[in-house]
């Protein structure tokens, strides 16, 4: 696994990208060469020193003394010995360790709660899914079940000998990241959730740090990280839901925005005169393509579907659906085919804004996308400016139900790298 | 004026942001330190070298020979003697110089052409603005036109005795950045223009770079750098002409996608029984609030003003329409109130997708802006998530019609902080 630096924080080192007249004292550049050097060799892989040094234009008394620290620390070790080159003398090359420095990602949705931890090098610790109805039970007694999911998470790699360096929690809501709260999860009934708080009390230890971010957005990341878009600095990550997320790369960036509500496409407008939506207002872009829109186009005769309150275990509907399909039931196909002309809709829009290379398709978007992708693309190709939605395509994620907490695992690494005096140093 | 640096390529230094496997050569890390000095004195503003050396973390030894290479390039220059503290030795300081360095911004658009020049450390130079019907005539005369204003400009500043640091052209339309060629630009009626080879043949030298971009990016890129939403990381400019141009300032960056052709928001489709646009497409933003559809809502009587190909002189156009309605004409109002209304449904939509802290006004919106802005507010406020569109405001920009090309200026600026060794060794 290979860490590549989607949130831009790799540029803010040596005092760059601070404002005028706010010095950087002696730690601060410490911090920054720590993380300059751990991340060179986080990507560049197995190198000596004295390469280090030339390529990153530290002396070798500083490299020596960081190298140290970086070591004392846990994150790298020397291998060897081997050749520097052709012609070099034998030394000692530097490799990322990190095998007992953890990162914890956990996913909660509208019915499971995901957690997935890996070390830094991304070897996978652990990989689970509880099954848990989020949506059906209130605020206090999910948290209850997201703190025992970590709880347990946590003993595990205790037990692994793994030291924690934090927790990322992905939530399908807009998120107050600073505060580690849901401002508001429509499909989770959550409203003002102080989530990070809440897994505090409930006995997270205070020394690793929580932080809460949007679903849709993590799954960007682990796109843009190690999905099928990898490393394509311009991607829009959809994901169909009982509502849909969106995330955005943007010049190999997360776009966050103001606040960290970036990328809400699914309460964007389309149809004024369409159904109301789960958010209080008419025709946004959630009820022409959220699974709850499938469930009441490809079945009007049922009861169910008409809100995304009452879309209870989204797959177990989806396996109806195709099951109807396959008992040839034409509003099945007519419902696909209708999702995927208003898919199309809104990435013309998102095309025309973001002028992205890919549209990477997530949840059941994923699930139908052969039948979903053609139509979108005509639609886009319609409707977008051609110069740019002629470049652009869509692609089915792989990477399932995980991406969310994958992205999240990204996310605390990506912190160690941009500074590693947050992991500390150990008594060996 | 502070250099801030919008695009972040303040973050390239060192070898981060480079990708794995492509190791920074002596030369490489020579170039990211002069661009570190350089931009260190230009945002800190007068310092000493040995507060140079410990805010940067670069030994002394390193700083004398940066700092000399940048004078030799006329970039730096030192004043004094002062004292470094209350009790440090007396020592020199060293400041911005840039005197003898200059940066062209030219805007080329649909009623005139403007040029905007300033040196490295911001004064101005050069502004001057001359009508010209680029729209009534062919991209060949409009282009003899553009090469005939810079060639007046460079000799200007020749006569200054300043040597030009580079030429960056604004365009209203899409832009192939790479190849300084413009796209599509409908309202100058241009399809494939190779601007920068065409001024090259012209006679500009091949020793000064030519850069072509939007023109809402170049202008967003001002009013973050110096307008009235100065250092505001996420905002969105609009701007009200005879079609409509978008910008965008995410996380402190203009937002490019990938081939630049972000922020296209006048292209979206909005009303899809509404109006054909210059585009071909029905029901653009454009058709709903740019200044034909102001004119065709205010003056419906008329013949003219359906299309944007025959709203010539808009800025007499407008002027008409404030005199009819000084006479009282209720048609006039109304207009101005339906634009207001679609001008915030669009807002709503970037603002659900941006997550931007404000909206800033250019163009004929900022003239309209008393009158626009309360009605828009209201809606984006009705139809925009709730979170974050109670934080986001609009506001008129006060930069005039030389947003875009002092944004070119910026753009000019930005390179030279970024790579000192564009700016030639001077025999001085």
């Amino acid at each position: 696994m290979k860490h590549t630096h989607p949130d831009g924080r790799a540029g803010d080192t040596r005092g760059l990208g601070r404002s005028a007249g706010a010095p950087a004292d002696q730690t601060t550049v410490r911090r920054s060469n720590l993380s300059l050097v751990l991340r060179h060799v986080s990507e560049r892989g197995q190198c000596s020193r004295s390469t280090v040094a030339v390529e990153t234009g530290l002396n070798k008394t500083t490299i020596t003394s960081l190298v140290g620290e970086l070591q004392a620390r846990g994150l790298l070790k020397e291998i060897g010995p081997q050749h520097a080159g052709s012609v070099g003398r034998p030394s000692l090359a530097l490799v990322l360790d990190g095998s007992r420095v953890g990162a914890l990602g956990v996913e909660v949705n509208v019915d499971y709660i995901a957690a997935f931890a890996t070390d830094l090098a991304g070897r996978v610790l652990v990989d689970r899914r509880i099954g848990v109805d989020a949506m059906g039970s209130d605020p206090a007694r999910a948290l209850d079940k997201l703190a025992q999911v970590i709880g347990r998470t946590v003993a595990d790699l205790d037990q692994l000998g793994v030291a924690l360096a934090g927790i990322t929690v992905a939530v399908p809501g807009l998120i107050d990241t600073a505060g580690g709260t849901v401002v508001l999860a429509p499909n989770l009934g959550w409203h003002q959730v102080p989530v990070a708080e809440r897994l505090r009390s409930a006995g997270i230890s205070p020394n690793v740090p929580i932080t809460v971010d949007n679903d849709a957005n993590l799954a960007a990341l682990a796109e843009y990280s190690s999905g099928v878009a990898m490393g394509t600095p311009n991607l829009v990550y959809l994901t169909g839901e009982v509502g849909v997320g969106c995330g955005i790369i943007s010049g190999g960036r997360l776009l966050n925005g103001a606040d960290g509500f970036a990328g809400e496409a699914g309460h964007v407008i389309v149809d004024p005169d369409g159904e109301e939506c789960g958010c209080g207002r008419v025709g946004c872009w959630e009820t022409k393509v959220g699974l709850a829109a499938l469930v009441r186009m490809a079945t009007p005769d049922d009861a169910y579907g008409v809100s995304p309150q009452v879309v209870r275990d989204p797959e177990e509907r989806l396996a109806e659906i195709e099951q109807r399909r396959a008992e040839g039931d034409p509003r099945v196909e007519a419902a696909v085919t209708e999702v995927g002309r208003w898919l199309g809709r809104g990435a013309a829009m998102l095309v025309n804004l973001f002028n992205p290379r890919v549209i990477v398709l997530g949840g059941y978007f994923a699930q139908l996308a052969d039948r979903i992708i053609p139509v979108a693309q005509a639609e886009l190709e319609r409707l977008g400016m051609t110069a740019a939605a002629d470049r652009c395509s869509f692609a089915a994620s792989n990477l399932g139900f995980g991406a969310a907490s994958r992205g999240a695992v990204h996310v605390v690494i990506e912190r160690v790298l941009s500074d590693p005096t947050t992991i500390a140093i150990r008594n060996t």
